[in-house]
């Protein structure tokens, strides 16, 4: 819903008019409940039963509340039905909506309820791989992606700051171009993403990439309407993880850079958390690295701890 | 959403389980307070920065409400893209399930507010054609559409009773096999619709056909879902209405089939008011007809009265 999209809009006020009659109240209201009591029979689905219900009163009461415009209404479908058009396999608009609407978001919230310190969750994202090559402590997970190396480095633990050995760390993240290995389809190469495990003590340490931001797909209907709404499309900076360990609640989060402009902006698809905001370290080139490793001579380098703690299954 | 595409339904509480943690209500909250907050910087269309705010609100609402699940959510989400994949010039799956969610008719009823005793609004409908013929008042609208003749007569007034000569009335019907000229893909004659104007006394009648029920398109993800939840896809047997005149509040209705069957089981897409459902009274073959006019011999035929009142313009 743009502005072009909405012609009328300036005749619009902006929130609700007059209190409507008790007889049109009455009229919205009884035709709320005879959809909600259409659902009375749902076969075997108790839970289909309330979704529908629950989804319909909210339906509702957002069209009753803005006193929705027939021309707006169309304007709705007309959004969806373009939506549906540019969604196909490589592309999801339903999915990049959900997340600027924080509604994705949203959703990981209540599946990843707050327990004691764990670490919090954010968003998955369209750019993870199942089959990412595993790497031992200390290994480089850049695969020749272009970019500034980062040392990332900490410990899984649980909530009682017991080390958790053998957690499966997954961590992907976009080149200096601010693209994933599989954005690049001219090229079949894998690179930006790794899978290791934590040690003895549930330490862990590798080389990535300083994170770059980069905008979510902004040529179909969600890009314009972040638009019209003077919203930017970047996300802020950041790595992704996926730590899972027999006995705890798997954990999907990133981590975002200390100072990067773009947390001042808003992240489009508002996955940070204040706890997620990590400072990367600068390093000059030529400062020794906590490895060893030789970098190039005039390669500047980050370095970040990351803590990870794990909430038990079922939390 | 069908029963086949929540796998997991059956592990489902059907309400909301326990209750949150006062930090986890804090987050959620702080996460919807944010999305709402991205909009601020909405420039010069307040309608559509208060359309957003005032959706996510609701959004998320629904989502904390009924906690929604991951999975349930990438069903959501496989649902839109299938409802995108099957539109197209011919078929408008959004607006089907804006329609069997009761949505459309929502819209309907906020933007024809209750009004004294002018007649009630109800949905358009996807079967409007802008250049129906126009006929004479006591012509036939049917033009060689199968089907029982029904004689249709009635006044145009405003809400004190003064009548509205010269009242351009559209009428359009589907025909005995529950289909509109326009689903006969094969042919291109035009039937079951016409315009007529009221006369000097707001009087007005014509020959149409005795409504019968006919099902919206159900092949698709909306017709999945209808079927998941035990609904009908039936529409209640309906002739349709536009009327239209000068300083009036244009009237889109139907008129609906006392002792309809599908009355009682529901009307698909909600679009019934007790004060729509009219007496077809039924006639015999050979019974002498209002007008005169020579029905074959074996032709039953049906009769019904619509007195149809105007609002006035803005009201
Ligand atoms: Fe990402
Ligand atoms: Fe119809």
């Amino acid at each position: 819903m743009t502005d072009a999209m909405i012609p009328g809009a300036s005749e619009h006020h902006g929130g609700p008019g007059a209190p409507i009659s008790a007889e049109q109240a009455r009229r919205e209201q009884e035709l709320t409940d005879r959809v909600v009591a259409s659902f009375a029979n749902t076969p075997g689905n108790p839970r289909l039963k309330y979704l529908m219900e629950t989804f319909v009163k909210h339906a509702h009461a957002f069209v009753r509340e803005v006193r929705l415009t027939e021309q707006e209404w169309n304007l709705w479908i007309d959004f969806l039905t373009k939506a549906g058009h540019i969604t196909d396999d490589r592309r999801q608009e339903f999915v990049l909506l959900s997340d600027v609407l924080g509604i994705s978001m949203q959703t990981i919230a209540v599946n990843n309820e707050a327990y004691r310190d764990a670490t919090e969750a954010t968003v998955f994202g369209p750019f993870f791989v199942d089959d990412a090559p595993l790497i031992e402590n200390g290994g480089d997970i850049a695969g020749g992606a272009p970019g500034e190396p980062s040392w990332v480095e900490g410990t899984v633990t649980d909530t009682d700051g017991t080390p958790i050995p053998g957690a499966r760390i997954e961590v992907w993240e976009a080149d200096d171009e601010g693209l994933y290995d599989v954005q690049h389809t001219e090229e079949q190469q894998v690179y930006g993403r790794a899978h290791l495990f934590s040690d003895e003590h549930g330490g862990y340490r590798f080389w990535g990439l300083t994170p770059t931001p980069y905008p979510i797909p902004n040529d179909g209907p969600v890009g314009k309407l972040l638009d019209a709404v003077g919203r930017s499309p970047y996300r802020a900076a950041h790595l992704h993880f996926m730590v899972v360990a027999e006995g705890y609640r798997t954990l999907v989060t990133h981590i975002f850079v200390e100072g990067d402009p773009q947390l001042e902006r808003g992240d489009s698809v508002f996955g940070v958390k204040d706890s997620l905001i990590k400072t990367f370290s600068r390093h000059e080139a030529g400062e020794p690295t906590p490895d060893g490793r030789q970098l190039p001579p005039d390669r500047s380098w980050s370095s970040v701890r990351f803590d990870i703690v794990l909430a038990p299954q079922g939390a």
